[in-house]
């Protein structure tokens, strides 16, 4: 299900022979009918080659498909990288019989190596042969260092002519994760009818709210990318920005990217804990999610929440060190659902209590500035001696 | 020696019972002579009370003792905290029989723990007893997680009335480094007659090339203090800004600064290789250091040296992810010392040879943009279990 339980998509998942170890490595989405499309990309200077050409594509008109690998970034490999790009996506074009630039194409894996060519156009036929309903294996195709499969889907009560708007996401990725304007892959289909600038504003405000606080080691990869196609095969009046119906679709889409943000941060590299940082009470947007992100990506936060360690202070000194208003002495912290510290000095409390609630899988930071009236989440992971081990090996 | 080199310059370093392990934890530097200060301190929003009498005291005047403590940070434990802070600075201050005004602190240890106000005023006859040519055991009094004490001396050809003009210099801090205006705890001592301003500028484009630009996990401290002592007993004629004098004293510091900041990166907490990170051909100097400090800054990159992995993407990728000007097709990248990347693409070379050479201790990574005439360098660490294993424990 997940990409392919919206009407009208139909998705497939393979190996290719890129990834040695001959775990899936391909997989495609193709929606039956063109669908709008929005999409936001990583802010790296370093681009991957499957990025660069899918960001022209993106440029305008309707979309049909996506194709993605994983087990190569298709990134840093100069002009025979992306001429291969092209070819592989003007031959996935042509086997579907749609204009080239209806077709997209994300990679995600080791930087600085040319795609098996031969490999992948050997295996589209195939691909293409398994297009059905396998969202599933579709997801597990786009997996690299991840442990699960991470999928999402709901439906809205948007009625159409065939019943309820349905969403549906896939996402993967679990190191090199910084926010900045997007994160990882992820893949989300809907069936809505909808505008294209509507869908794009639901995406921008969806995104920033989700994967936009997600850290796992404030890594940034050169392939990020947030994909989201709407074939409108659910019959409902078109969707327009700034009407209730917007604002119902908008608040269903972030809760897809939402729940994909925390399964990513859950299966974060090497992480057992899931960290979910709130700050509330902040002088502004800005400092809030500013504030938020930096605890959640502080490394010795990280190894803290690992060692089930109420070392409390070092989450004051990650947030101290942000450039946003705090005031000392109006700051409470509470950790594990313990108050901490409040009024400049800590708060004496159960200490067995901390830790025994601190062993839990999940944890919340809750941060109260007492400045202002904004807040922001973000998710993170714990951080191991696991991490380490698979980023020394990598390659 | 090292603090105790220059002239006129006796320190002492105890165990006075803060640390619970018995091991040295009070270190008191004393200068014969009123001295001139110029000091850096962390740009956190949390400060420690230490900090905060010290910046007090620094607003003028000359010095004359700067006390240091192991095992604790001082650092928001409310009013009694600071209040506290205060008797003991006075206490200290009247041992010596000098203005308050005269004494800093600093501290450094976990935060949110009131120090044992009697075991420091019970320590401090015995600390001013002990007081002499004790630079090294002043050294090892203020080491955390350090596994070996950061010490530094040298001699500039600045001919005064006794002689040459010295330099000594001690630091600790081995985790939670970031730079940003300044980064951990460092003392320096100088014999040399120089204006305060000048002393002020020497260190500010000291640290400038210094600690600010050395990294070990981005996180940053609530403790972080640079202080500079010269005291004139060299005799020489008093140093001014702008002079050919001020050029050969500001070089020495610099050079014991960066001596210093490699010393702290090779002893980054649970480190085995020191990483330095030279970026040229930058459009400004701030892409250069900014760039430069991602770089030594990447989890992803430090742990791919600690596993001696040429897995270079990741330092592209860590370049491109700064708000800065790069072309990728001008940028070549050298791990350490063998071309890996030029014009856009990969260098094919001896993966065999990359690899024995990212065994060694010491890992140069060389970037060069391509697009101006600015350079900086960075220091750093790579990133092991080990690092982990402590700060999950570090409590």
């Amino acid at each position: 299900m997940s990409v392919t339980y919206p009407r009208g998509f139909r998705a497939s998942g393979m190996s290719s022979g890129i990834k040695e170890n001959g775990r899936p490595d391909l997989a495609l989405v193709v929606s039956d009918r063109p669908a709008r499309a929005a999409a936001l990309s990583t802010a790296n200077r370093f681009k991957a080659a499957s990025l660069l050409v899918s960001l022209e594509h993106l440029r305008r008109g309707e979309k049909r498909a996506v194709l993605i690998n994983s087990g190569n970034a298709n990134c840093l490999n100069g002009r025979a990288g992306l001429e291969m790009t092209r070819r592989l996506v003007a031959e996935l074009a042509a086997a579907l019989q749609v204009p080239v630039e209806e077709v997209l194409f994300a990679s995600t894996g080791k930087i600085g190596l040319l795609l098996p060519e031969s490999k992948i156009t050997g295996a589209l036929p195939s691909l293409l042969a398994g297009l059905g309903d396998h969202g599933h294996a579709a997801a597990e195709a786009i997996m690299t260092t991840d442990r699960v499969a991470k999928e999402y889907r709901f439906e809205t009560g948007l009625a159409g002519r065939t019943g309820p708007v349905r969403l549906g996401g896939m996402a993967k990725g679990v190191g090199m994760i910084r926010p900045e304007l997007a994160t990882m892959i992820a893949v989300i289909t809907t069936d809505a009818a909808i505008e294209a600038s509507a869908l794009r504003q639901a995406l921008k405000e969806s995104v920033q709210e989700s994967f936009n606080m997600l850290t796992v080691d404030e890594d940034q990869s050169t392939n990020d990318f947030v994909l989201v196609l709407a074939n409108g095969a659910a019959g409902n009046p078109r969707i327009k920005a700034g009407t209730p119906a917007y604002a119902v679709f908008r608040d269903a889409l972030r809760d897809c990217c939402v729940d994909l943000t925390r399964q990513l941060a859950a299966d974060g590299e090497g992480a057992e804990k899931l960290i979910v940082v709130k700050v509330g009470g902040a002088w502004s947007l800005r400092d809030a999610r500013r504030i938020a992100r930096r605890i959640a990506g502080s490394s010795l936060v990280k190894s803290m929440i690992s060692g089930s360690n109420p070392n409390w202070g070092r989450v004051l000194a990650a947030a101290g060190s942000c450039a946003a208003r705090i005031r000392p002495e109006k700051v409470r912290l509470d950790l594990a659902g313990v108050p901490v510290f409040a009024a400049g000095e800590k708060i004496a409390g159960d200490p067995a209590e901390l830790r025994n609630r601190l062993e839990k899988k999940e944890i919340m930071i809750e941060l109260d500035l007492g400045l202002g009236a904004f807040s922001a989440t973000a998710y993170g992971c714990d951080l191991t001696e696991e991490y380490v081990r698979i980023n020394q090996e990598y390659s």
